[in-house]
């Protein structure tokens, strides 16, 4: 069993064979939910995993589930999942090769026949990106219980066309309801999307954290007024109060450890070079994997939008309207210790962005597995990663769920144990 | 002479009849140039100069010239003027003023059958706003030779309609060279577009210098990187750059007497609030009547934005595509001398924006008035002056001619004088 690895070529023509769907010109992937393009990715997923000896089914919701039976199917599975949708303007990896490396690993487990203590399951979820339908993550929150399913169903996209419709019109709507399945543990391996194993040579990323976020939309009220005729004293200055806060974000997110602070977007009012700006609209976005800090870097902002507010009699309004509390992935020593086994160079590492893993985990213990992506770049057609990442990250993978299945089974007898003597 | 004074009902109903030749819901006016209004407004001036004594005639521009002859005819004549376009969302006052303040001046002159010693002619200047075509001040750019009298009548609105066609749709093209009149001084009254007579409470402003202004095109190029996954250490945030920026623009502008720093126009790309902005434009405004001290902002404007670019390893393009030298109106001795004999208050101020008189001083002595406007708000249906500070502006625009006029006089009997010794 130790010596079990996956194939990586095979992995890899999968990928791409699956980036065809949607490929673009760039060589990136435009595959959005609910798109005949969508259905596309269903069936040949379904296919790859019946090939490999499971069973697909699907929910309420359109997630789908790939499962191959193991010794003792009454116990929770072990999961592994991620998305096949992408952004609109999305590379080949993001989500794919998360679902991939789990169709890798059936693959593997069937050709080498072997019977695994649980059962293994490789989940799609639908709408991760959120592009076409909003919010992102939206097959994992309905599945753990964190949006309403039916609230879900009946969201529009920009054309006014209905979720619920187009997953039905491609076939994707089960009888099952979302939730009901019997799930013991979950991985799901992902591009890092980020710069930092690149930057640090490492292989593996063991993901110990799912980044906190609070996300503010700021809007500033000053006095639109000619840029030629205003002296200075006599201003109420949108944009110098907006720059003034935009470098303090970034301050914020210095000042603390593994803190991080951004100002990306912003609207000016009226936008004219020989106009005062009157008023201004942005966000922020503060991240930190420790919720006590993040509400520090909270406090910290508020405080000094108030003291820029008052200094410069301006109206600021800071509406905190998002907060997303850290996650912790209770399975990271799965991940790190089939790294270690495996000989890949590692490291600890926090998940900056969202996953259907940081939802999981609200309901099982969950773990995640990054691997390297060229310069960090994601959601963009020059998304790259190579072969022999992408296997690192398979393999990891295999290894991390065959160890969850394993500790499973030998609870259940150890349970079962207790129970016999009670 | 000195007990002479226009007539405040009048001027102010005159300012209500022209502002309701275009005037909106809002209380505002939008006569754009070459349109069905602004002939109306034209024809509504001439009747108004005519029924004044007053000749009125137009040149290859469709300048407008009311001329009422005085003692000498030969005499480089005293004008004043303005323009009667508005912008598309403007106010009553902005141009008006100062054009029906003139015909005030022609109307109290002619019922107090005064002969003044130099002719006295009221200019209206094609297109001083720039709304509709560019540049502003585009008639008397013209007329002082700034710009081409060709290229500007082939200048064409959004639609492709060309201006020159509209003037003499219109009927407003003549057979006049632009910049062929025989004329000695030119003043200009107008609202200040500012909040300093009112910040002050001063009824008059005696404009001593048009501000230098120096326009500038930012662009930075940095990295557009997932706000969620990239360590503060490996970002190349250009909103940050821009931010930093910002506020040095405004310590430039305070950090120099009679500075002004303005970033009213930005874009930000991509706009995304989970994305570090990897590109972002702006404009700089610097602004100063001291051309030397204009200067130095500038030189310290390109070291900060040098600095920026060399401790975040960022591109950063400053292109001071835009740079309009002061102006010495040389006319504000009249002007304070008028204002003080009348029993005005008064201050010494800058000219902020742009004016017809900018130009006009190129080839002839000239000077401003200023009027308080509420609040300094003007481009706006919200702009508002009083009929007692359109009076005043009025009364000493009066004043400040006839000094004019004498003077011219007086000059021409000397040299002729002088003339006849040798």
């Amino acid at each position: 069993m130790k010596e079990l690895r996956i194939n990586k070529q095979r992995l890899w023509d999968s990928l791409m064979e699956m980036g065809d769907i949607g490929g673009t010109d760039e060589g990136g992937c435009a595959r959005l939910v609910g798109t005949d393009l969508d259905k596309q990715s269903r069936d040949l997923f379904t296919r790859w995993c019946e090939a490999a000896g499971a069973t697909v089914s699907f929910d309420q919701f359109g997630n789908m589930f790939a499962r191959r039976p193991g010794k003792n199917n009454d116990l929770p599975a072990v999961c592994t999942g991620s998305h096949l949708d992408t952004q609109p303007t999305g590379g080949k990896f993001d989500g794919v090769f998360g679902v991939l490396a789990g169709v890798e690993v059936l693959r593997t487990l069937h050709e080498n026949q072997i019977e695994t203590e649980t059962a293994v399951e490789v989940s799609v979820w639908t709408n991760e990106e959120g592009s076409r339908f909003q919010p992102a993550m939206q097959g994992s929150g309905v599945y753990v219980g964190r949006f309403d399913l039916q609230e879900e169903l009946n969201k529009t996209d920009v054309n006014g066309i209905r979720l619920g419709d187009e997953l039905a019109r491609i076939g994707y709507i089960g009888d099952a309801k979302p939730g009901s399945r019997n799930m013991g543990a979950f991985f799901e391996a992902h591009i890092e999307q980020g710069p930092i194993l690149e930057d640090e040579n490492k292989t593996i990323g063991v993901v110990r954290l799912g980044q906190g976020i609070r996300w503010y939309n700021v809007v500033i009220k000053g006095r639109s007024q000619h840029s030629g005729t205003t002296p200075m004293h006599l201003r109420k200055d949108a944009m110098v109060a907006t720059a003034l806060i935009t470098a303090e974000v970034e301050n914020i997110g210095n000042r603390h450890k593994n803190g991080l602070g951004t100002v990306g977007f912003m609207q000016v009012f009226p936008n004219s070079r020989n106009v005062i700006p009157g008023r201004m609209n942005f966000s922020i976005d503060l991240r930190n994997p420790d919720a006590g800090v993040l509400k520090t870097m909270n406090d910290e902002l508020l405080a000094f939008c108030e003291k820029i507010a008052a200094e410069r009699d301006l109206e600021i309004e800071v509406d905190n309207y998002w907060y997303f509390a850290p996650v912790e992935f209770r399975l990271s020593d799965d991940v790190e210790a089939a790294a270690r086994e495996l000989g890949y160079s590692h490291m600890d590492i926090y998940a900056g962005a969202g996953h259907d893993a940081c939802y999981m985990s609200d309901i099982m213990p969950s773990g995640m597995i990054f691997t390297p992506c060229e310069k960090g770049i994601s959601h963009n057609p020059a998304e790259r990663t190579t072969p022999e990442q992408c296997e690192a990250g398979a393999n990891v993978l295999l290894h991390a769920m065959l160890k969850a299945s394993a500790r499973i089974s030998q609870q259940h007898h150890q349970e079962g144990s207790v129970t016999e003597v009670a």
